[in-house]
Order: structure tokens, then sequence, then C-alpha cells
């Protein structure tokens, strides 16, 4: 059974509002590497789980219950960067009168206003919704986890790029913090196969780089062999 | 923030595998009114909710928390009456002696066995994968609470229907136990509509039984002015 | 059987191209609430209609007429929003000589021109084409009405919001007419349930405004109890 | 603006219950070449006609009518063939008691029971729902001919084949109907292209422009004939 | 079984990074009439053809084997469209000092980075993913022939529209050798029915058979030139 | 460029019809883990490769090339399953004279037959269209490889569940070679990311088995631990 604190994971650090950093950032609530996935996937894993391994459980189900609240927090970001965007009276309004044609141009997903009424939605960067068929739950515990691996680091490396698509403070506080969370879950599942025998020697993190230091070329493609 | 008890929220009853019942089982799961759509919707109309009628938005986080755990319940349910299922040596072995020949002839989804060896998934009973397009949160308290009417009492309606397709004790509790809390969950948002100004009459409980005697009957179409 | 006589249900305005309008009010054609929504299900809920409750069938299916007239009109609104956008010697030539560059940076749906050549699709305001999972028709007469008031009445809401995205008057005078008559269907669904027992109060309609002094306060987040 | 006579497009011709020949009749009805393919498909294309070839939009608008009444044809039609499936009383209660249980385990579509309450569904003959992507409207009339052509002359394809599936006199009755109907279409849509030269005499290639000089006038909305 | 030889099967003209020009040449590759459909439509019309028509076959699996390095020229023109845009020091700096956020506001589609790093995608130019659901392959020598002629056609008459949304040189190359072939395949498929006697002569109705003997061999695949 | 020779990659070994067979071998084509995917996949990833680690790309090309077979064996094979069933005077007659009666209710696809004229489709086992959101091309050569591996070995973990699913011949052949080469691929990716720096310990391959000695506990829920 499951039970709840009032409390975001994370700070929401105030600026202004920003539609089209809440487009991008949708893929991180809603896109195929996202939290709605890493929520969902880790909640079939852990109920799904057959046989011995308890550990192993634990383990899944507890970065189940962190990703409740990654979902959450990334549901308000969105809200906040969409507070005050497209209002009467704001110096929002549209050169026509009409106050969310200015919104409707600022490279919006325009379903944040027609059905979210300025709220985040279970869709991902390109307005696709979210779907069951990402969740991977194959009831092998070695392929179970190589994808949670994949997932993390894939996660780590798409939110990289997307924290290069806005300066917004509300954004990047955000990102910044999902991107230290990623990295901590890639490092778990990392050992925990590692436990089953594997020696990852210098490949993780993904992609590779000092989160103090963000830089462009760690996420470029294919860089790392240049 | 989120925690966990380990702890199912409702007991699982033993009886005999049947993977015909754990493929329409998948309804009340990853179906367009089945657990996930609940969790999910409750989900983002708590964390989107702005104003300051808060205790509507807590009624609806507080419904959000008990739907995590009724998707454990399904996703252990369905397990359930998969486990032991298509087994060597346990009678189950196909004609031809291949294990899970017999399973894939007795009305099984065959993604039970290829995908979740023998493990729910977030699909609905026909295998369509569930979609965030299910979601409804539009910003607007009232549409917002009668979509809510409408998913809980067409989830008792749909589980009703689901109940009468097998008479298996595991599936049967878990059903029976959900229409319960869905009935519950249908009598609380429309008691806050009831504070907002509605008389519901005798509207409600949709379908109009005693969960003690179903009768087939209340579940026909449209059968309600014959 | 089905009879036409050429005629739109309602005028086209003139005024000069918009394809941002064009791709916003595809929502109300092809979106999870539009017209092609409410066409189909008043069609799948009255040819499924069963039991001897003949006046409930007659009004879906009158309802459903309608819709049928409403898909067409907003078909035409689209394309006449789209007549003479991108064209050759009409000063939209793009600024290397491409007739389509410029639209195709408007904001404009891409599809409107790849597919439709300057026409109307089956998509919603996010390029999403229509499902047939969005149709409701449980055969339970209470929770089909529910389901329509809710279609209606999110219909308005979501009409309400995209009539603010552009002051363009083909536009408006098309949602205009189609918010008048959603909420007409609004009532009448709302008047069905009541000579089922409920009694409304001061419910409805959704959202709550006069047509003819829209104001943007009404159909904000969770206004009405602020 | 449309008008309705209460009366199918063909008779009903009465029969046993039969689930599976629903579940396959069901892609007559939502699937890729059924009949909410045919409708949709032809509203696009006739409220989408510019230019001046007239004689051919009335051809496109007078089939879509008369396929609003197919689709009611074949709605009905599944209608008849669950009408007393799975029914408590009538020798079909499941051998454990679950009036529904040999339904599921009749080959039948358990969304049929759950959602339909023994009624049609806007999806094909494997449960995927319809969608938006199927039509094709692309403002070149030869084009859209060449598709109606495809998509009539496939519409027979299919039924010839679904007819196969039972010996249901129900079932047969109908889909008989619909291929003559299919074939009328398929006749038309040919002639109309043999009004356009066919033989296939100066038909291709389609737009109909020199690869040294595009102009963008011949790829224009249905200009061939202006 | 297939070979390789590395080289592109036309050149690749330089250009400046153009982000929208990328987004709209998506609908060439994963559109429902793109490269990707083609190349499967193809696949699976050769692998599945039975039958003593063996030319038949032999001309589709030619064209097959085309259109996979049809689909490798688009992948790779639209990687060039992305090389250079939205990295730090060539001038492309947002003016917040984030690399990708010029990018985002240039009508990119964000995927290209987000998951592409800068590099093609199955989807087509609104974002949606390619799906099997638009291959063709009834077994029947004249629909699919007919069908494959639709497709090339629309092919052409896509490529031209898209092909005046931007006067970049990388676009308009790929686009420009892309409608010669695809008009010859056009032609092809137009020829192949010439052999089969139209003018339609006795191409229709299909199949070909007597509505009151209807006889299964009719509808077997590929059948009517056994 | 790609050229072809006639030959399939492995030889189809004869046996019965198999409709049931023929339904479920459909995830190894169409599915999320199936030939069509890791074709796409290896096709984006060497045409989206950039910097200049040539062995890498070599190695993903070479691949690609070999699933373009692979694709062709399992249609052909799908296509030999499906061979004869449902024909008239071969024993496969409905009881009531309809020749596709049996096949429908054999657990078939009823796709096979309405479309396919008893060939392959572009679908998964479940009938749901393959879908370009599958691929996985992010640009970071370790991501790439490590959801590579994750593929391949959940590749044989499918296909070894789906070889338990029938004794035919035809289809324990072609799943037998597919699981042999998926097995090479495994490898294959494992030792490109020991070039990086990990080393594996004996995590591989998944499942642990002898190819000649099957054994079902190997491909159970989370059975290494236990």
């Amino acid at each position: 059974m499951y039970f709840y604190k009032e409390d975001l994971i994370n700070m929401i650090v105030p600026d202004k509002p920003d539609p089209a950093a809440a487009k991008v950032l949708q893929e991180a609530l809603g896109g195929r590497f996202g939290e709605m996935r890493t929520m969902m996937q880790f909640s079939f894993q852990s109920a799904n789980f057959r046989g011995k391994a308890k550990p192993y459980r634990d383990l899944i189900r507890g970065i189940f219950l962190e990703e409740i609240s990654h979902v959450e927090l990334v549901q308000t970001t969105i809200n906040q960067l969409l507070n005050g965007s497209g209002e009467e009276g704001v110096g929002n309004v549209g050169t026509d009168g009409a106050p969310l044609e200015d919104a409707v141009k600022e490279h919006a997903n325009p379903h944040h206003y027609i059905m979210g009424a300025q709220s985040s939605l279970p869709v991902d960067a390109g307005g696709n919704p979210w779907t069951g068929a990402y969740v991977y739950s194959h009831g092998n515990l070695i392929s179970d986890l190589l994808d949670n691996l994949v997932l993390e680091s894939t996660g780590v490396l798409q939110k990289s790029r997307i924290y290069e698509m806005s300066s917004n403070k509300t954004f990047r506080e955000t990102l910044a913090f999902l991107i230290v969370r990623d990295n901590a879950h890639q490092n778990a599942f990392a050992k925990a196969l590692e436990t089953l025998g594997v020696d990852w020697g210098k490949l993780f993190p993904i992609p590779n780089y000092d989160i103090n230091m963000l830089t462009w070329a760690s996420i470029m493609p294919n860089s790392i062999l240049d």
C-alpha cells in the first residue's frame, strides 16, 4: 500500500513563462524514455517478480516509488512554465486581441491550452501519447536489469540534450535534478548486474561528463570515439 | 513524496490457473476504463490542480494513492491466474510435447507468455496497449469531476460484465473488491458534485444492483427502462 | 436511409488565409472531443440501442444527423482558412522562391499541404489521427447519456479556448456557431438525464459564460471556486 | 444538411447468435477497407473538393450518403449476431455458471461484451480501433479516384473472403448486399476514370508536369479539370 | 540473400543546415507514402507471392531492392540537413546561451535532437511513427498492382509539394531524384497492368466472379494468372 | 546500393498447415523485438552514424544486411504454415460448408485470411501493427550498442518461448535457425562493447541454455537466481 507526504521531491525555481520549454520538457514526462515509462516499467517489473531474489525486487520497487515523485515533479515544472502564458492584461495578448494567439505561435504544444488549460499532458515532445508498448518486463532478471540500464542511461542522454534547449531556470533546475537521479539509478542497475558477474570498466555513466560542466560535445553523435 | 508498505490492498484467493480469465482481466488493468487509467488520470488532475479549492484536490489525490494499490492488485491477480499454466509435467503439456501449445489454444493472450513470462502486461483485454490519450485532465473542476464519475461508473459496469466471464475464485475476488471500491469512488465524485449544486436523485450507482446478488439483467443493453 | 440538401448548416464568413488557425481548428474536427467523435459516437449509440426507450434513441439519432453537418462545416472552414495560403504571386512566396516555404514556417500543419493540398484532415490540433478508441457506446442508458454530457460540455470548453487562438473571422464564426449548438446538446442530454431523476441545480452549462461576452477567466484552470 | 428516414438499406435475415461471425464482420465496419473508411474518405473528398468538376464531386458525395447507411447496416448486423449470445437460461451458461464464459471461449471479441454490451464497435476483425490515418483525400482528382477504386475493389475482395468464414444467414445476407454495392461503386469510379481518358491513355504520370519545369499549378487541388 | 556496395544511389549536394526542411522531408522517409512504405510493401508482396506469374514477382522484388537504397538516401539527406545546426560556436547559439534554443524555435522536429542527435527518424513530417498498417499486400495481383500504382503516384504528388517547401539544394536534389524514380515505378506498374488488359478492358470487378456463384478459387492468392 | 540472390538464408522444412503457429510466429516478424525491428533499427543506426569509428558502423550495417534475409525467411515460413489451411476439398471445410470457418476457429489471426490471403503481415502475435516507435538510434555509440544487445538477447528469449508453442517442424526449424543467429549477434554486440572496456563475465547469452537441449526452466520468470 502507498502513502503520500505533501512535498515535491525537489524545489521549483521561479522564472518567466516559457511554452516552448514546456513543450520539449514533455519528453521527460510522457516520452519513450521519460518518467511515466520508468514509473510504469518498474511497477510492472516489481509486481511481476517471482523467484527468491528479493533484494533485486526491492531495488526495482524502491526506484518505482521514487519515480512516482519524478512524474509529479515534471508535471509541476511544466505547469510552472505555462503559468502566466497567454493571459489577458499581462502583455501577452495577441496583436489582434486573442489572448492565446501569441502562445500558439511561440512553438507551444496547442494541447497545453486546449486540453490542459496550461497544464501538463501524458504525451512526449512531439505530442504523441504515452503508450504501454514502451514498458519492458520480460521475466528474466538479466534482461530486465539490462533494459533498465538502457532506460536510465538514455534518460540521462535525452535530458542532457533537452537541457540545451532553453536557459529557463525553472526548466533547468528540474532537468539537472533528474539527471543526477537518473545517473544514480543507472549506477544502481549497473551495480546489480555486477553482482551477477559483469565488470563494466569505464562504460558508465552515459554520456561521460561532469554535471557541473555540461559540454555540448559529450552529447554529440557517436562522439566517444572521435 | 510517496511511501510503500509491503501489503496488497486485498487478498489473493487461490484457485486453478486460468489463462482465458487472465486475458479478459487485463481490461481492468490496461483498458480504457481500467486501473492504469484511473491512476494516471488522478495523478494528472491532482498535479495540474490550481486555484484554492484544496479539498477537491485532496479528494482526487487520495483516490490516486489508492489506485496505485489497485494497479498492483490486478497485476498480482493476473500473475496468479497465469502461474502454473503451460508448465511441463503438470499435465498441461500439449499433445505434441510443446509445453505452451495448449495455453496458446486456450484463448490466452500469447503476449502473456512471449513477453510477460506468465505475467501481467500494460494492455487491455484485446491486447491493445494502454495509451495516454485516455487521460482526461481539462482544468475545469466540474468537467474533471464529471469525467471521473463516468470513469468510475463505467469501471463498475465493465467489471460487472467481466465478472460473468469466469467463475474462477482468484478472478472473482479481485473483481468484487474493485467493484466495491469503484462504487465508493463513484459516490465520492457524485458527492463532490453535490457540493457544487447537483441533486442526483436515484441516478447512481451504475449499474443498479446489490453486489451480493449480481443479476445479469442489470448489465444488459439499455435495460434500465424496459 | 440518409438524404442530403446542398447547404452548409452555417455560413462561412470571409477573412484572410490563416494556416495557424487552420491547424488548431483541426481539434474541433478530428480531436478527442471534436465533431468526428460526436458524429461517430451517436452513430454507434443509436444503431446499438436496444430496449423500449425509443425517445432516447430518437434524441441521440437526431443529434447524430446534425453532427454530420458539423463535420462538413468544420472541413469547409479549414479549407477556407487554407485557401490562398502559400500560393505563387500572392505575396506569400518564400524569400528563396519556394511557394510553400513561408506557410511551413507559419505554424502550419505540414500535412495540410503535403496530403491535403490545402484541405482538412481527420486529425487533431497536434496532428494525431482520429481513432475509434474515442467512441463511447456502453449499452447502459445512463452511462451513455452521462458520457454524452461530458463530451458536449468538453466540446464547449475546448472550443472556447480555441476561439482565443485567433481573431480571424472565418475561424471565429464557425466556432461561435458550434459553441451554441454544443450547448444546446449539452442541455438536451442534461434534460434527458433529468427525466431519469437528476436535478442539476446550476451545474450547467460548462463553462459558465454568456456567449456574447466571452471572458477569459471563465475558461481558466479550475476557476469556478476561486 | 442531412436527413434520415428510419429504414435500413437492406433487410436483416434472422439466424442464430454467432459471436465469432460478429468478430470477423467487424472488418467490414471498422477495418482499413471497411464502411467507416469509405464513409469518412468520401466525406473528406467531397467537402475538400475545389475546382469546377462538379459532377465528380456529386458522384463522391452521393456514395458518401449511401455509405452512412452501410455503416448502420453493418452495425445492426453485428448486433443481431450478438443478440442472445451469452445469456442466462438460454443454454449458453458456462459450465461453471458464468453466463459469458462460453461466449469468451467461442472466438468472440471480448470487447463486444465488456464495452459494447453485445453491440458493434469502431474496430476491425483484430480489435484494432479505426484510425483517421486510413483516409485518402489528396486533392488531385485522378489520385483520389484511383484510391477510391482500390478502396472499393479491396472492399469486395475482403468481403468475399469474410463471406467464407461463416454460413450464418444474417452474416451472409449483409455481406452479399454490400459486395453488390461495392462492385457498383468500383464500376462508378472506373467509369469516372474512363471519362478522364483511361486506357491508360494520358493518365500518367500524376501530377502532369515536366520534371525540368515543375509548376505549382500542376499540384494544386483537383486542378486537372479547371 | 542480400548484398551491399558502399555507395549512395544518388549524390548529396551540399548546402547550409535546414532543420525545417529536415522536418518536412521526413514525410518522404516515414510517411504513409514514403520510402519505408514502398520498401516494406514490396518486401511483403514479393515474399507473399504465390502462383506462376513470376515476371510480376520479379518486377516487385526489383523495385523492393531499389527502395532499400532510397531509404538510405533520404536518411542521409536528412542527416546532412541537420549537420551543423544547433552547434556551439557556429553562430547558432540561442540568445540565452543554450545551443539548441534556436533550433527548437526554427520549426524543427524536437525529436531530431532529443532522440536522433541530429539524425533521421522513422516518422512522418508531423512526427507520427511509421506503422505496419500502411502496408498493402492482399494476394490478388491486380489489387496489389493497383495499390502500388496509387502508392508511387501519390509519392510523386507528395514529393512535388514537399519540393516547394524549401529551396535548399541538398533537399531539392534528393527530391528531384526520387520524383524521377517514383515516376519510373509508376509507369512500370501501369505497364504491368496494361499486360493484364487495361483500357480497363476486363479488369473489373475484382475479384472476377458472378455474385450468384461465389467460388473460393477466385479469391485465392494471385490466382488470376494460374 | 543493394543486390539480391534468389535464395532463402535457411531451408523451409515441410509440415502440415498450422494457422495458430503462424499467428504466434508473427511476433518474430512484426513484434517489438522481431526481425522488422532489427532490420530497421540497424538501417537507421548505420545510416545515421557519424564520427570516425568505421568498424562499428560496418558491424551494424553487416547485421542490417542479414536481417533483410531474416525478414524474408519469417515471411516465407508464415506463408508455408498457412498454405493449404482453410481450403475446399482438403478436409478443412467448416461443418456448415464455409471453407474458412474452421480456420477462424483454430486460433488463427483472421487478418491472415482477410488481408493476406494466407500470407504474412507486418504485425505481432497479438495483431498490433509494427511501429517506427520501436526503433532505437540515439547517436551515442555505447547507448546504441547496449540497446542492440538488449534487442538481440530479448529476441532469443522471446523465440525460445515461441518455440514451445508448437511442435510443427516448419515453425521450429526457422525459430532454431534464428535463435542461433540472434545469439551470434548478441555476442557480436557484447564483443563490440568489450572493446570499449566492459568484461561481461558469464552474463551472456540470455537465456542460459544449450540450443540442443532447450529446457523450459531456463526461460521461466526470473529463474536465474532460484
